[in-house]
């Protein structure tokens, strides 16, 4: 089967096209310029490289939430955009989950951290486990803490508590640095620069098993998983909140 | 630092531009082109797209062989052309090092094997082990078994005897499968798509660490790593045995 994913929830823009076992393209970039202007281009140009037929592609993967609310619109309309085109499904990849599966196999736990601003993280905690169903024997991706925007000393803690060894990976590990320094009581490190930010070719190798479970839905069915409000929804909501405050009191 | 890298070995082509910690761009193509047409057409296609300065590239990072010898050449010369030109060393990565540094953390041995023709492999062993030298006891890549051309049996004996669960990639996964199911008495899986070819940007972030123990030479000084003869030099000398028994007899 044929997968095309993208990867718009970060400063990342990333595209790839997986057939089966093989990555027949991937191209990632990490750069200033916004996923507007790169993500389709992208697409286009490995699309090309690889004469690639859309009309033998089976689903689009994506990186589905949390993230850059900015570029989880751009990735989605992207995504819903070729999905009803092609009519062909959508394959929807918590975030969280497609960083950790960068360090596939990885000893120990995976704990991708984003940057959420406001003091928090977008995190979850991973670790690949043996199947015995799976052919060969391969690693399933075992959700321990699944992806939540929580403060980083909550996680720390709770990696702590689980008592191995952590492989810390995403853009909230440079700004976190030094709390994690602090807070963490287990053996842990950072991932390198091949494998610590968002990679659509993750997305795409996890996509495959996500469709063989049936766990994919219709273009038109698919929303962003957010995890939390954004800011003009939260000031929205602080404004009636202070509102109601207000007329509570006149009454 | 900043590092461009290349992987021509086999037949995925890719490019690379890394900083520090940061894969600013790669870009990944395993389709039936040659790498003539390919490779600098995408290490052009990535210059462009993150506006890159070459004069602020510090040095070439290259997969050094084994592969294929046209592939190894066309790779060489890129390199070369690239660091004579801008005045920077080349840092040579075994071919097999770097299949092995995209499993980075993988618990038990990492095994890539490469289709090297007439029954055998390239292939090599080896493990993550941590490592008090490096920050955040990142892992250090321990070579078991150095790269060697050999026949699959031959690997897989000495991964019986290790003892401990092994991760293949590479090209000559699906070519020696059924060979490994014989062979193979410890647990064993194959990597995914994202991670079973060759990728420039695990060459550089591997490469990072190379340059920083002074691992690079001089563009001028580089020449690949072939391990083996190649076909017209193997016919050439099996020529010259023949030419000399013949002499030889007639003496």
């Amino acid at each position: 089967m044929k997968i095309i994913a993208l990867d718009s929830s970060g400063l990342v823009a990333s595209v790839a096209i997986v057939e089966d076992d093989n990555l027949i393209a991937g191209y990632d970039i990490q750069y200033k310029k916004t996923h507007s202007q790169t993500l389709l281009p992208m697409l286009e140009e490995i699309r090309k490289m690889v004469d690639l037929d859309m009309s033998t592609v089976d689903a689009i993967a994506l990186a589905a939430g949390p993230g850059s609310f900015t570029g989880l619109r751009i990735g989605s309309a992207t995504a819903k955009g070729l999905g009803l085109a092609l009519n062909i499904p959508l394959i929807e990849i918590p975030t969280l989950e497609g960083l950790a599966y960068n360090a596939y196999g990885a000893k120990g736990y995976v704990c991708p951290i984003m940057d959420a601003r406001r003091g928090q993280v977008y995190t979850g905690i991973y670790e690949f486990v043996r199947s015995e169903e799976l052919e060969n024997d391969g690693y399933l991706l075992n959700i321990v803490e699944p992806q939540c925007a929580v403060d980083i000393e909550e996680i720390a803690r709770k990696l702590n508590d689980l008592g191995n060894e952590v492989l810390f990976l995403g853009d909230g590990v440079s700004v976190f640095a030094g709390k994690l320094a602090e807070e963490m009581k287990v053996p842990y490190h950072f991932a390198p620069a091949h494998m610590n930010r968002q990679r659509a070719a993750s997305l795409a190798a996890l996509g495959i098993r996500y469709y063989k479970e049936g766990n994919y839905v219709e273009a038109k069915e698919h929303a962003p998983i957010y995890l939390r409000l954004s800011q003009a929804e939260r000031e929205k909501k602080e404004k009636e909140a202070h509102d109601n405050h207000k007329t509570n009191d006149a009454g």
